[in-house]
């Protein structure tokens, strides 16, 4: 292990993307290809949800961790974006609109009934490590969303022209992100810069992308399972034949 | 245990405060009654200090378990109140410029080293009550603030005619607080009068409001204690002859 220049750092954490960000995953590619018949674009939405749900808890877990008054306050952007400033605002809203634009019953998708127990496991892993890790990881677990803004150009683009019951207004939620993600992004990819002062915190930084990278592709996997191929769905998930 | 109606619960609770809240407190009665040294006003000021900077992670701890993005979103103004809008904005602060003007080291309050051991224990046990009882109770454990504008009204005026070393500038921190404490505590109490809907829950929220009564005199009896009566300051921590 060798002490990386702040850049080269942020070089191998870029590495890390291109190799292992779920953009890559077969599951993206149907989704974004107009490949998905609409249960398996339900099925995405119904299970990404609690993924969203728990991203506010998520950044409060790591504010809650946090001794630092200036951090804590530009962290606290990412709960203003994600439970917005009323009712119907912010990220979970957007989001029951995209499954509302999909035909799925708000309280279905917000009971969580439907959800791949393999969703929740990676979930709940991520907001554990957030706990539980050291800030620093904490919050260079954040830094997929250096990524996100092509994967969402990607995605609307794709979902867009490939599927007719995808409307421009069910895909509010990643107007908004974009900015959000790189902002965020940006702070936290200082942030790590500045403090992964040793080899060791450098590798322990690297790792909390890879995790994060494993968190959000093993989602795919298991959607990949359930819906597509063998389309084996645990007992009691959303079965788009069913609903 | 009988079950209370709602407004006989918000009676049991206020009874509470009557009679535990740290208002009765003799050290209060000195410090209000201008009756306290310039060092013993320091050292309420320096104790006071970890209190007023663990407020935001106690809070965010209580977001981080909520899953109601309504209601972390209301509790999420309080984050706002003490971590401000910018550098320089906030509780925090504002107690900062309290304790300078008191003509004490920033730095050294900041670096917690005065603090007296019993502060750092009462102060870590509410925010660990937060983080592991039940959300109720964590939210009953605010109710405090009901209490707090009396406590912050009777110690402007007391300081200000008691102390000459005290300026209104410095007590800048207390001209917020009684607006942001009543609209917290009206929202806080309005949730444990809705959701306390068992006598067992209700027990529980006025235990908790017990408990939180209990942080804070404790904070009082270890000032009294080392400051006061019998003067018996802990190694290590705050002393005005040294400093």
């Amino acid at each position: 292990m060798t002490l990386l220049a702040p850049d080269q750092l942020e070089a191998a954490l870029r590495d890390i993307g291109a190799r292992r960000y779920h953009r890559l995953h077969p599951f993206h590619e149907l989704l974004h290809g107009g490949k998905c018949t609409k249960g398996q674009v339900q099925a995405w939405a119904v299970n990404r949800y609690y993924y969203q749900a728990m991203i506010p808890i998520k950044d409060a877990s790591l504010i809650a961790r946090c001794e630092d008054s200036a951090v804590r306050r530009e962290w606290r952007s990412r709960l203003v974006d994600h439970d917005g400033e009323r009712d119907g605002d912010g990220g979970i809203a957007r989001w029951l609109r995209l499954t509302e634009g999909l035909g799925l019953d708000r309280d279905y998708v917000t009971s969580l009934r439907g959800l791949l127990p393999a969703t929740r496991f990676a979930v709940d892993a991520y907001v554990r490590f957030v706990r539980e890790k050291t800030l620093l990881e904490a919050i260079a677990s954040s830094l997929t969303e250096m990524f996100s803004p092509q994967i969402i150009s990607e995605r609307m683009d794709g979902m867009l022209a490939g599927y007719s019951f995808v409307t421009r207004e069910a895909l509010a939620y990643f107007d908004q992100r974009p900015p959000q993600a790189a902002r965020d992004a940006d702070f936290a990819l200082n942030y790590v810069k500045e403090h992964a002062r040793t080899a060791v915190q450098q590798q322990t930084v690297l790792a909390a992308l890879e995790f994060k990278c494993s968190v959000l592709w093993a989602m795919c996997d298991a959607l990949h399972h359930a819906y597509v191929d063998p389309k084996d769905i645990p007992p009691g998930a959303f079965d788009p034949d069913v609903v």
